[in-house]
């Protein structure tokens, strides 16, 4: 009888170190490099405490030791720091777009170490999509050391994913409906791995609000403007989910009646009139300049004019996003970041026309601070969200020789 | 030196219990009578402790003793209940639209006493309204006895409410900008007394989730249907709020190009086709029958063919309202309640138009669990929120005598 309850005890003090071993590692993560006295205040906990926390995860090879950095330097006696571990585990990070995909490998800390990408043919079957996403994951798996552990991968995607089980129930522009991708991309690359799924533009603003335009942020909507639109909010510090994990779809926001007909089956849909083939055929792009779409704008110095009404079309539905949402800031991500650096006066101009003036005035339209990557690290931080809950356990699910086996 | 700390325990304590006071009355606000053992079961406290804190409010006159229902009897020993008090003290509700005011005495429990109703002129002076709202705020709060306490008033407004002061910055349908309202109430009353203010559409929200349509429900969005449109979001269970408290302005989508003028100084707004006015219009309705919409539409048993277009319109907005929020429930107040229950084909027809499926497929519409009262409840529910943090200080700061002070 007296054993239960000592079990009972006992499992509870090691669920409660877990929780503080992630506590602390998101720390880690989150700051680059942290004293001692610092996760003290932050955490809580007593400097012992902490000092044996620390012990422990650096015996599992997750931060080391670093002297501390000049400018963090507290009054007296300087506090031991710590960081991140540069060869510790890693997660693989997919920003699958509607013609592109980029695969990243990504340390804790946010760092990417690798990256491949490939060009995602119209129309495409998901089965296809999904080889070409396991041949760009050995690219950057098989770059690794033998020894790093592979915890799991992220998998953004421009549609709407369940959140229950992380199912595509409908990615328009993709034409995909109900695809279980995370069990064809795992097929693919004979891995058992956790695997995770989200909405791009969610993980643009997940990203955003952990090391980017966001920090410290409670109300944001990150935009991200590809082929289809699509917008990632947090309110009150948490994110809009809905209660199946699809809220954010503002690009069927009806926009234009006389607009074209959109791959959501309506017409005249926000994103017909400021997607990615809107800005090429007003731009006169072909078909197959549409991929490089991003390089052609980057290139631009000055805006053509063909490309201001769009901007203009791009500020007048972000009124509509900043009526509903009430954000401090819209981060405007994908093709909306050339655009809006381009025709920063014509898309400001759209969004006086219709905001509501309190609305308005409480809102900073702005650039990503991860430029092009914060939908890719949106993906990454999904994927390392369960080491951050219980390293021990995150660590005994991952696959530590993923390199060989990849490579294989 | 020891005085310092036990002063401290103290009043930690003191906090402690003035917060379970408040819980317990709650529960027993949100359910109606209650009895002790599934007190005891939801506050997660053992029965001395519920029994002190029920002897507490009871002594403060809040609650009495009642028999169990039979329906909620359970296995063993019946368990004695308790019920709001119906001598108790009191709330003013106010809500505030463009064309009417209705204030309600309302007690604990949500039960209205008293109701008066006065129309307000076009494009209102706010200190005009003001002495008309002190005027329905005398007549209802004359009738209590003369111990009963005024713990405040809450107003709902068809408007921008700033969260941090209760400002309204814009009420369009109005043209208010900047209108300390609350100030303007309390000075025509000569009364000082908590005034709170909130959005029409938030405070439906508020109400239906608490004891109408969606008890439980943790994504909702209710639409305020008057003169102007407005949602009250709840998503994962907490207020969709803003930075500021701006949030939930559908009414102002771009809906229609052609549309017309719009109070907020843009074009084709969605209230503009579906507001009371277009409704109006569409049943060549006089100026001077506006105010009576509602009782108009209430006398219709099927939709004039001239609805049915704006019943299209209001569900192909609703699908902006779906596609954005993915809530499990989308609530229609206001002449939307009317208009839903004579056009329900033309609504769900608009709404598949030009909502996506998977999010389609999560969402039900409904009519208001509480009728027509649910913004005027929300409004109560706002005012009584002090009484439910502590107990004792909102008792404090209540008005004992503004049944008389109020006649004179």
């Amino acid at each position: 009888m007296t054993g239960a309850p000592r079990a009972g005890t006992g499992t509870n003090q090691e669920a409660v170190r877990r929780h503080n071993l992630g506590t602390l590692l998101r720390h880690v993560h989150d700051s680059g490099e942290v004293s001692r006295a610092e996760l003290t205040g932050r955490m809580g906990l007593n400097r012992s405490t902490i000092a044996g926390l620390v012990t422990e995860l650096d015996e599992l090879a997750l931060i080391e030791h670093a002297s501390p950095a000049t400018g963090r330097r507290s009054a007296g006696r300087p506090s031991a720091g710590v960081r991140i571990r540069e060869d510790g585990p890693y997660v693989v990070a997919v920003d699958l777009g509607v013609d592109r995909a980029t695969v990243a490998r990504v340390g804790l800390g946010g760092r990417v170490f690798d990256r491949a990408t490939a060009t995602i043919p119209p129309e495409p079957e998901a089965w296809q999509v999904g080889a070409t996403i396991a041949g760009l994951v050995k690219q950057v798996v098989t770059t690794t050391g033998p020894d790093a552990a592979l915890l799991g991968i992220g998998v953004a995607v421009p549609g709407l994913v369940r959140r229950s089980d992380g199912l595509i129930r409908h990615a328009p522009n993709l034409d995909w409906h109900d695809v279980s991708f995370g069990s064809i991309v795992l097929a693919a690359l004979s891995l058992d791995v956790p695997i995770a799924l989200g909405n791009d533009a969610d993980l643009g603003a997940l990203s955003e609000q952990r090391r980017g335009a966001a920090v410290g942020v409670g109300d944001l909507v990150y935009i991200s403007g590809n082929v289809g639109v699509g917008a990632g909010v947090m309110s009150g510090g948490r994110r809009l989910e809905g209660v199946a994990g699809y809220a954010g779809e503002v690009g069927h926001l009806y926009h234009d009646p006389r607009g074209g007909p959109c791959h959501c089956g309506s017409r005249g849909c926000w994103e017909t009139v400021v997607g990615a083939p809107a800005i090429a055929e007003a731009l006169r792009c072909s078909a197959d300049q549409v991929p490089r779409l991003g390089d052609i704008l980057d290139e631009m110095s000055t805006a053509p004019r063909e490309l201001r009404p769009i901007a203009m079309d791009l500020g007048r539905g972000l009124a509509a996003v900043v009526n509903i949402f009430n954000p401090s800031i819209v981060i405007l991500g994908g093709y909306f970041l050339p655009l809006f650096r381009l025709c920063r006066a014509e898309v400001t101009a759209g969004l006086a026309e219709r905001a509501l003036v309190p609305a308005r005035d409480s809102v900073r339209l702005t650039l990503p601070g991860l430029g092009k990557d914060s939908v890719l690290l949106g993906a990454a931080e999904m994927a390392l969200e369960p080491v951050f809950v219980d390293p021990v356990a995150s660590l005994a699910g991952a696959v530590t020789d993923a390199s060989a086996r990849l490579a294989g």
